[in-house]
Formats: structure tokens, sequence, C-alpha cells
């Protein structure tokens, strides 16, 4: 890995539009965002009322808003079973679950360095 | 790496301060630090000047600060030349360097999937 570092620069132009790197922070970025993966990723399926009582603060209008964000971006599933009361239930989806282990190696770096 | 993702989850409580994913998060969050740190590994040192024109869009008070808490944080290095006009650079010090080749995986995953 540090080959690559050492041939490959992070960002010519992180300010532009076509950089990855941004795209990526621009879909992730924040920290609900990132709280919430981390949620769901411990217990693969969560409902709505679990995930707002483990969001540390967060509030109903933000959570609902980053779920339908990471749902249009294709990170979260949601699924919706007609019973009585209507249960909802989230998941990550196959390319959300391949982020998570770049996410576990700075989790791991910040164990090692912070 | 997906033999880690499958056996270790991404955060027990990520709310909880002693989170290292929240950690990491809470020295690089917000987008002037990683684009910060992007420019300044693409062109290993750098004068503040350079910094204030490559980073789009940033303020002299938000480079500025940003600069600081890098800093305090251990990420960058500044050095003063005491020439005229004083000359200041600013470089990577080897624990920002350990966490490239892992944005670098971000900005891949995003080619791949983005």
């Amino acid at each position: 890995m540090s080959k690559i570092a050492k041939k490959e620069p992070l960002c010519e132009e992180i300010a532009g539009k076509g950089c990855s790197l941004k795209k990526v922070l621009d879909i992730i970025g924040g920290k609900w965002k990132i709280m919430i993966l981390c949620v769901i990723d411990y217990n693969e399926v969560v409902r709505y009322g679990q995930l707002n009582r483990a969001v540390d603060g967060i509030t109903n209008t933000m959570l609902a808003n980053s779920l339908k964000e990471l749902e249009a971006d294709g990170l979260v599933e949601r699924k919706q079973y007609d019973e009585m009361p209507v249960r909802v239930e989230y998941n990550l989806t196959p390319k959300a679950k391949s982020l998570i282990p770049i996410l576990l190696e700075l989790k791991k770096w910040g164990e090692e360095n912070l």
C-alpha cells in the first residue's frame, strides 16, 4: 500500500468536480452518515426507531434526510413491511458493504495514531 | 480485507467518545482539511500562498485555522524561514503520510462505485 502512496499523489485537483475522493466525501461527509452506516453495519438490519435511539443526538429530520440521501446514493436499502403498525427496516447495500473495510482501516489508523 | 469486514463490526458505539473512527473524523472531517492534505501531498512542500490558491473557495481565516489544527494534531509541519519577506512552508508529517494510502483507497472506491 505504501508503494501506491509513493507513486500516486492523492489528488491532482481536489477542488475539481471530477475528483473521486471529493465525490466520496460528498456522499458520506458529515458525522451523521458515517454514524448511520456504522449502526446498520453493526446490527445488519435495523428499524427506524432503533437507528433513532442508537445515533446519539440526531434529530428526526436529520435522520430521515440522511437515510433518504443514503438510499438515493445506493448505500442503504429500505424495506417496508405492510404490517400494523408498518415496519420499516434498513440494511447496507453491497456497495456500502464494500466501503466498510476501508472505514475499518481508518479506524485502525486512529487507534494507532490518535 | 473482506475477511476483517465480516468478523469485525465497524463500531460498537460510534457515538461514544472512545470510538477511534469518530476521532479520525474529528481531526480530518469537513471538506477543507482533506483538501489541504491533498494539496500538500501532491506538492510535498507548499507555501501558504500556494495553498490559498490551490484550495478553491477557502477563506484566509478557514485556511489559517485549519492549518493550526492540523499542526496541533500532528498531521502538518510548519517551517518558517527568516528571509525577507518571511517564507512559511508546510509539509506532511510521517503520521499524515501513513493516512494517505487509506485516503487513496477511498478515492479508488469512489472511482469504482460512484
